[in-house]
């Protein structure tokens, strides 16, 4: 019996919110087994999910080319490795990189982004959430383009997702007073109590700038926007003379049909010497074992809270990108596929 | 006989379009004779007019205080010492800084932006025009904002203005490709011709996205901004990577009644890692010899022209400001009441 491959591809790019429509499941040959030097076949076991995806879907010049109309859909995944032709990614090997919306995939170290080995003891789970891309995201953006400094209010914007609450955390530790924005009491509430925020606004049932004049009195000095929208331009509001807004994301506008107006404030940035910077994570994998070093330390001291929102079923792939978009997820948003062997 | 002196007092905030029905001509008493040690009494003999001024007028938080409402119209000028207990400005002497529209003030070293003697040979139209706070805002936000490098394309807005045109020559002097953007043939013609700027585009008559894309095949390095509005989100459009945008000012925007939309194109500054960043000169005035010496080397090596606009009469003061919200002006706009004695 030949063994089939399953993969997710690009149907449509979709127009407004992301639908599994724009998808289709195919079975389709499995990667060759006649692997080149250096290569390996990677068994998905767990896939990611970002908002950022929902842009790879748009035919616009970005960070990296759009997927393409017939690809899998791009995404990042833990595997394991059950066939090897490369000494340092032995069969077994539990390793992550862009494995992409299928079942099976081959490994290249000579690609853009190779796929490199778990550390012993990290599940897939954790290399995806605390340890995953978005964790990366947090430290560099805050860190390198906020430079926030001990006493600076810090506001972020989607703060119970996997990048914000990551980025609240650390803006604590590093001695800044911490107020997220987040939708619902649930996320509110593990902000306060299990992430020790200083203040939480639920967009949901509260009105953001009037919250925002009760909790920062002496307005924001860095702002970690991963929202966009009115959220952006309550923020410009409250910020302080040369604060900080840091440009994650807008995940408010991805699934829009047609660009929503910006921030009707923006000369406030003049009045008020404020430097807006949009910044991409890609820039910083050269530096990349810096941020894990201080996050491996800060995970082990139970000094940052994390959570996994773990679906199951390959059939259940695109459905759970949805979930992002109207904040379904509770946390890191992942997929299993499999367990380890 | 009493003399009197005369100002333009601020009577209501504009609504919209900025009028003379908002300012009131008075006679008043003289500034008094008895001078304070260190005081001066000045008389105006030509007073600038620049954008910011719209601001000012606002009732809202900005770098300066709004101008309260039965206050003489706050405007920078060059004018005359008639009186003085001051040995460091004389009877006699030129001098420039905040002197309100009025007729006569007084100079009190100890203010804010405190009075400052006029170099030998500088005339009050040159002192206001290319070696004015125009000229300090286009070099400290061009070179230390923007940081153009040798071969970058700058793209300058309001780029016949007196800031604009001082901006855009600088980038040329250092290296740069520039491109302006300005209202009509004639300072098209002008910014072509006498500033050798490398393109230019009318948006009276151009559609400036699409003249975009024929003039910055390469994208646009560094965006100088003086008008915000559509002329901003059609320069986010064309920025490159790592891109640097200047945000001066928003002309275009000063006298709407309610605030417009701001750009819908903002997520282009996170895929292209673009840093969008405000800035008053007033910061930089303690670096301000460090631009008066370049400034002066290139004005008298012909390397930067500039052109006055000088109306006159005490009367046409609030019809002046006007000038500038429909372009009239042709390069710095000034208003002249009376030569150096």
């Amino acid at each position: 019996m030949t063994q089939l491959n399953k993969q997710w591809l690009l149907k449509q790019r979709p127009v407004g919110m992301v639908s599994p429509d724009n998808f289709e499941l195919v079975q389709s040959p499995m990667p060759s087994p006649d692997l080149d030097a250096g290569q390996v076949l990677i068994k998905t076991l767990m896939l990611g999910f970002d908002p950022a995806m929902r842009g790879w879907l748009e035919d616009v010049r970005s960070y990296l080319p759009p997927v393409a109309i017939g690809e899998p859909m791009r995404a990042s995944g833990v595997g394991q490795v059950i066939a090897s032709r490369n000494a340092a990614l032995p069969e077994g090997a539990l390793v992550q990189g862009l494995l992409n919306w299928q079942a099976y995939s081959i490994g290249d170290p000579a690609g853009m982004i190779p796929p490199r080995i778990l550390p012993e003891g990290v599940t897939p789970g954790i290399a995806l959430s605390v340890f995953g891309t978005t964790s990366l995201t947090a430290y560099f953006g805050l860190l390198d383009v906020g430079q926030p400094k001990s006493g600076d209010t810090v506001l972020v914007s989607g703060a119970a997702g996997a990048t914000g609450s990551v980025v609240a955390q650390i803006a604590r530790l590093k001695g800044c007073r911490v107020i997220g924005i987040a939708g619902g009491a649930e996320k509110c509430a593990w902000l306060t109590d299990t992430c020790k925020l200083d203040g939480v606004i639920d967009y949901k049932s509260e009105n953001i700038d009037a919250r925002l004049t009760e909790l920062c009195p002496d307005d924001v000095d860095v702002f970690f926007d991963n929202v966009g929208g009115d959220t952006l331009e309550a923020g410009i509001s409250h910020m302080a003379d040369f604060g900080r807004i840091v440009l994650c994301g807008a995940i408010s506008q991805y699934n829009e049909e047609t660009p929503q107006p910006g921030p009707n404030n923006l000369m406030i940035l003049v009045a008020r010497r404020i430097r807006m910077q949009g910044f991409i994570v890609i820039d910083y994998l050269d530096r990349a074992e810096e941020a894990f070093a201080d996050l491996a330390n800060w995970v082990m001291g139970g000094d940052i809270a994390w959570r996994e929102d773990i679906q199951e079923g390959f059939e259940n792939i695109p459905a759970t990108l949805q979930r992002l978009f109207d904040g379904r997820n509770q946390g890191k948003q992942m997929l299993k596929l499999a367990d380890p062997q």
